[in-house]
């Protein structure tokens, strides 16, 4: 391997470890695996970008609310827009949950918006929002807060013959929008939460409904499985709800939030992973100590 | 090109319609297709491989479903095994229609077939079909009357960076048992009608539910785009069924069954996909004229 490999991963025991999972897995030997098995996944937020003080689209979808919120002031008495306007984080806490009442809510409030637009609609959305809008502590457009080790892993699993997916509980299409500029990574390759679409009449409208389950917990090796047709063998996320995800890899790699300087400390919502990263014996990624460059 | 790109397709305005698509959509031009749009899409039951009498999934699901009527005999008077005991395939007709009561019946019988199976108890009953099984006419085991044509088809595009994949109204996970040897297509490039499946405690297990709307007719740009992102930009298909795909796509390949000697001649279940390629202008292959060579 050359110099540039991992080149922001600083040299130890986590950086080791993933180059030993790849050369053993794609060495002629007890832990090779057959080029066809080559499948490694990602969770994306809190995994390969910033997802502090929330996962960024929420912070789209948020402006799109307020937005119907002045149009429509009624709508401020009502779950999520209430929510909303009173900074309830804890009510949004219930979406990773999957709290029944909360999801339908929210469902809801996402068919309001967007039932009856095209993909196109979409992400000129979404275009429109990645070019102006900034991390409020980091001052960047999100989609230059992604992580640069993780692309740089990226570059030594497609070097190996691995194909790499991104599978987050967040929006299929909305990572699909910038999944090919930011990660190299064809539209294709992104698994994740979504809305169904109807096509007649030669267009493609999104529905009211949603396309099977939520991509989070159990329904991340569900919605791997539906997509691939295999479980990965390496896998990646940073939370608790990457943790079945992460259970169903032969390797995992937990990214801990812990570098409050470059980023932000914290374990909200990945304090049963972190547990199961010690339990199984996961390779816990130290973002202050593992990582030179973050972006 | 090389003298053996589509070898076995005889020289003639059909052979020069693809190729010139092809050269086209790769050439900088008016028509030139950017790599990350060059998304090809092929329906599998009478587009690959002979679907004659039946697609060849039925014989795999009926034998099980023999299998069960012997078990349980009282099933001979319920639908489908009532259909399928006295070769009533004008009820099995009902599922490309999807007239709703014969989809429910359809979908009842594989759920009490499969519901609880785990994709590995899955793979080893397809693979003993495969094995053991001989087309009524041909007799060769159905994975053997793949097209070479299509083959030939797949490593131009191929070569030409185009990602193909397979869409078909039949079940996503029996094609993909076969995907990987038989067309040189990896699983995850399949898409079809499919089961949801549970994660728990470790295992993938089927469960009763669709997972989505049956990949069929409207269906398949609608599955298309959930799993790429994309419509086709070259879509081929040999039914009424394959019509919505064939419609999106910017080249449209309509295979015509009018070779009795070599494999069948009909056209039942086409007869408006015909009408429309002499709307549309799609290019229709004679596979009597256009093939030199079938399997």
């Amino acid at each position: 391997m050359t110099e540039k490999v991992l080149a922001s991963w600083k040299d130890g025991p986590t950086k080791r470890a993933v180059l030993d999972f790849v050369r053993s897995a794609t060495t002629p030997g007890a832990a090779f695996i057959e080029v066809a098995d080559r499948i490694a996944t990602f969770d994306n937020d809190g995994t390969l970008w910033v997802e502090q003080p929330l996962p960024p689209q929420f912070d789209f979808v948020f402006r799109t609310w307020e937005e119907e919120v002045k149009a429509d002031p009624q709508l401020a008495g009502r779950q999520p827009y209430k929510a909303l306007i009173e900074r309830d984080q804890g009510f949004f806490q219930g979406l990773a949950t999957q709290e029944p009442q909360v999801v339908s809510t929210l469902l809801e409030a996402f068919a309001r918006s967007w039932a009856g637009t095209t993909p196109q609609d979409f992400d000129a959305q979404v275009r429109e929002w990645m070019s102006t809008v900034r991390q409020p502590k980091l001052g960047r457009p999100y989609v230059e807060l992604v992580y640069r080790p993780m692309l740089e892993l990226f570059d030594l699993l497609h070097t190996h013959e691995f194909r790499v997916f991104v599978c987050s509980g967040g929006g299929r299409d909305f990572m699909r929008v910038f999944a090919e500029e930011t990660w190299g990574i064809p539209k294709e390759n992104v698994i994740g939460s979504a809305a169904a679409y109807t096509y007649a009449d030669g267009r493609l409208v999104r529905s009211r409904e949603l396309l099977g389950d939520l991509d989070l917990g159990a329904g991340k090796p569900e919605h791997i499985f539906a997509h691939t047709g295999r479980l990965p063998v390496l896998a990646g996320g940073n939370a608790d709800v990457d943790i079945e995800m992460l259970a169903s890899a032969r390797f995992a790699l937990l990214v801990n939030h812990d570098d409050e300087q470059r980023e932000f400390a914290y374990t909200t919502g990945a304090e049963t992973s972190l547990a199961k990263a010690a339990e199984l014996g996961w390779t816990v990624v130290s973002m202050k100590n593992d990582w030179t460059t973050l972006f």
